[in-house]
């Protein structure tokens, strides 16, 4: 539970609070490099509650620009992309990726006016299939986030992405709720619920022992539930600042990384990369995950829209509700969004009841208030200032009984821990 | 003609509100029973500006209770209703139809939080195929209202339903607007006008006289026609507090019943029962009724709006218009809407002009507005102590000139109102 | 570049706002006369942000008066237009053009309600097919604007209409913005371009050169270009207050007069009427316009909303925009309305980089702020006083360097103003 003021300030976002100036210290992605080609359509892109116009020009370099022609404010998004840089269709002025005006032939020809005019332009980083923007003061920029699967060629990683309507915490608090498996992405039909060992894990116990450690990208977060041979089956999931979760995997499945971006106070874009570290991914495996497994999205073809939402009531089944899934919704991107969207777009965090479940969002709030503080009293939390730090994946294990996560080294070495484990020893 | 202050007191219903508060201390009936089965899908309720969940669990027993989770605020409408319970699909915590928590499975064994929360729970009262909310404080509950048709079994009753859109208020006041049936449901075309020797007297005297009497349930309201034999064609409609009209039959016609229940500020959920006190319905009237006749609504197939409403204009047919029917638009409900929902959500009654012919608005305003004050005051009104007050009937009859209808004997029998006419002897 | 405040002075146009006074105190057009049948169905009309309703009565009058009913302020959309009057189909209360309450047939035989009753009522001329409101003091009308087409036979004339969905000052100031013409109305394809050897002067010089003058209806704005054998081509267009555009015509080409009518603060009805001051317009022109050409708009059938607009990103065809026109987009007023509708419903003129382009809606804003400020101090502008300043006509001609337009005797002569610039001589 939070006050209404700190509610307040966890989810607004836009330029000028106190959330959207943090995060404006951090790398944001917003949007696939796939989507841009070069002189080729500009997209619309609203992040942080700001309305901005990506292109890529000519030369394949990606602008991040105020949507609107500083001239008249007409919109960019008319604009040909053409010769290394858009031009505004009405009066012809034209701007490069760095936001600087290039030409206004419809000024005289001794006109100093171009030299004048500048246009909002955050500088873009592209990495891992990704276009990643810095919208901060330009001292303060850290080197781009390292997260281990950019490195990785493409034929160990996948990619989907979908926009959830509610704004980013909510979304993102829904990764760091470990019990919420046993219950909302639970088969009832026992011939397919059995033949993942895992399932039988979230049956077995359905209240899960949180161990919640600090670390330089944000929070390791371990749940571990009783197995009925009185072993332990932890999962590790990683929040890292200020916005990323790293879901455990399965025992021996392929890790996850993903990213709550708020477009706006009320709207996310929410990407999934699922990777196999040591491997290729399979075709099969492909083809289960477009079909909204593993929980990758549906969505609405050619849109990044769910294909289950709010307006269809997810396309909840009742009869399937009885018989086959605890929701009778399709998917688990379905079933996480129809429980954070039907909050409301910003829940009311103050009329909350949290349980021993949610300690990890417990702590994630505080560490992000925490973080705030740290932030607006002058000082860089870790993450601002190194790329390294998010060089982690997730990791799950099955442990004897009285034998924490972070005392197996084969499971911290494999989640890129193992320094801070033996320098802890 | 009232002042902004006055109208927006009479119209805005939410938690708090002078009138809601009123409101509160009355049975509100909120859906039909027939919407909900046992262990069968929930049902989303907006009732008095709340968001409220209504379902039937396993033994019949219907619950409305808090749309959201008290944990973290999902919409329980995704729920799973079974075992005496709706569950929380999000971490299956489960609740019964008093607001009790069940279990919360997602806690430790040992946890005591199922006795710490408890969930909003109106009690529901189930009769005559409705279901009746009490929201208000549990030691002010009275007996539920003692309406005649209750005791008539299904074959001399017939039901409808739909949303309207705009205050209840409004809507309501077209039920105590006699000079209106003379115009807005006027047909043109005199082969079917002149089958009805009713429709004869609405078009021998446009400007009926009023006679206005209080009531235990609130007002008497009657409404006399001069007719060409110079006798009177006497209306006698009731308006029961604080939502309720019983409109005055045709002679020796059916009763008709209606409530007119704030769903929010700016629609209501109107309920039409037409009964046959003395005899079954035939199923000639029970086809005319279902095609939109004797005001009960034509709705869109699968849901609560009216087929003919304002986004299209109420398929108003100026042909039709010119020499069919007053208005061109097809079904006295949907005449009603046209009239009603076209003054826009809450209409501004400080720009109206009452006439003559607006007596029984004025009184029942005035009614109304009494008895929030003394509601106000710390005084209850006698409806909201007994339900026997509720049972009466409308009625209607010929009588001739200089006899007012509470001097017939017959008629003050027919309506329940022999009592209070034999004890005024 | 204006301040926020300067912005709402010239953009609010409600009853009680300054530009909105202002405007009351000329005629405005508000609907074309075929619109309107006598005894046909009534329209509902928006203007300068008041609900208003439209009818023609028996005898070929015009009303245009308040949308509700005085009575209950139920739509007198859904009213009967019979025998001189619009009748409510509530209580059967009627109203004349003039709004006068010709019966209350609800009432009494002997209630002198009608004579106490009265509903806003605005006096209605009709004009060169278009009806024109006066919506100021009955006191201060003055005679209707004597625009040179309102005397031309039918032969002469093409009218087209669609309502832009931005302020009305935005969709104006387009019209005084030459330069665009070079850009947003570009043929890249140069088989066609080069058809129209205006098109050749427009791609020739960009940056055109004003010459602005005052005038009594308004503002004389003359841009000039030089040609490729340094000649000057100039178009003079008109601006008369308060929402009036006379765009210049192509050499020896059509007339056209506009008008930017608010129907609210964010919408705008936009007439055009090209006309043919000295010959009929042929079939072939009439063909052409119909279908979008010289800057004539592609509606919706049976609707007055472009068919490229807003929520279809105005058909944008980026294909086509690469190699055959500048924007992509088909027509003209679909072309103007993607710009000026994409800057927002208001567009906010505190954030703009006005250049030398923009003279001319410079001088138009200064002009209205002036005119505001003077109509503010109880002194009127002389185009209130007298419809006579508007008998003007735009025009263009080809003239040798250093050849003003107004030294131009056949031009000015041509435009009707021969003898303000015999009287400057």
């Amino acid at each position: 539970m939070l006050k209404a003021e700190q509610n307040e300030r966890l989810t607004r976002v836009g330029p000028g609070t106190a959330m959207g100036d943090f995060m404006r210290r951090f790398w944001v992605p917003f949007l696939a490099g796939t989507e841009l080609e070069p002189d080729g359509a500009p997209q619309r892109v609203s992040l942080l509650g700001e309305r901005l116009l990506a292109f890529r020009d000519t030369d394949g370099r990606v602008g991040l620009i105020d949507e609107f022609c500083p001239h008249r404010r007409a919109s960019l998004f008319f604009g040909r992309n053409e010769e290394c840089g858009i031009r505004c269709v009405y009066h012809g002025w034209k701007f490069d990726v760095e936001g600087r005006c290039l030409e206004v032939p419809s000024e005289p020809a001794d006109s100093n006016l171009a030299r004048k005019v500048r246009l909002t332009a955050y500088p873009v980083h592209e990495a891992g299939g990704l276009l990643w923007a810095w919208m901060g003061p330009a001292a303060e920029r850290p080197a781009p986030p390292a997260f281990d699967w950019l490195g990785l060629p493409p034929e160990q990683c996948y990619f989907s992405q979908f926009v959830l309507n509610a704004n980013w915490l909510q979304g993102m608090e829904g990764e760091f709720d470990s019990a919420h498996v046993s219950f909302l992405h639970r088969r009832l039909d026992m011939e397919v619920a059995k033949t993942s060992i895992v399932g039988e894990y979230f049956r077995n116990d359905t209240a899960p022992t949180w161990k919640i450690d600090p670390a330089p990208h944000g929070l390791v977060c371990a749940a571990s539930r009783r197995t009925a041979e009185n072993e332990l089956y932890w999962r590790v999931t990683h929040f890292a600042l200020p916005f990323y979760s790293m879901v455990a995997p399965e025992i021996g499945g392929c890790n996850s990384w993903r990213c709550w971006v708020p477009l706006d106070d009320e709207n996310s874009w929410v990407v999934t990369v699922t990777y196999a570290p040591h491997r290729d991914i399979t075709q099969a495996e492909r083809d289960a995950w477009a079909a909204g497994h593993f929980a990758h999205p549906i969505v609405e073809p050619g849109s990044k829209r769910l294909a289950a939402r709010a307006e269809n009531d997810y396309l909840i089944d009742r009869a399937v509700q009885k018989t086959h899934s605890f929701t009778g919704i399709q998917g688990t991107r379905a079933q996480d969004a129809a429980m954070t969207e039907s909050m409301g777009p910003i829940t009311d965090r103050s009329r909350e009841h949290l349980a021993t479940s949610d300690q990890a969002i417990i702590a994630i709030r505080r560490l992000l208030l925490d973080s705030l503080a740290c932030h607006g009293a002058g000082e860089a939390v870790p993450a601002m200032r190194s790329g390294d730090v998010y060089a982690v994946r997730s990791g799950s294990a099955l442990l004897p009984d009285g034998v924490a996560y972070d005392q197996d080294k084969t499971l911290m070495r494999e989640m890129g821990l193992a320094g801070a484990a033996e320098a802890a020893e």
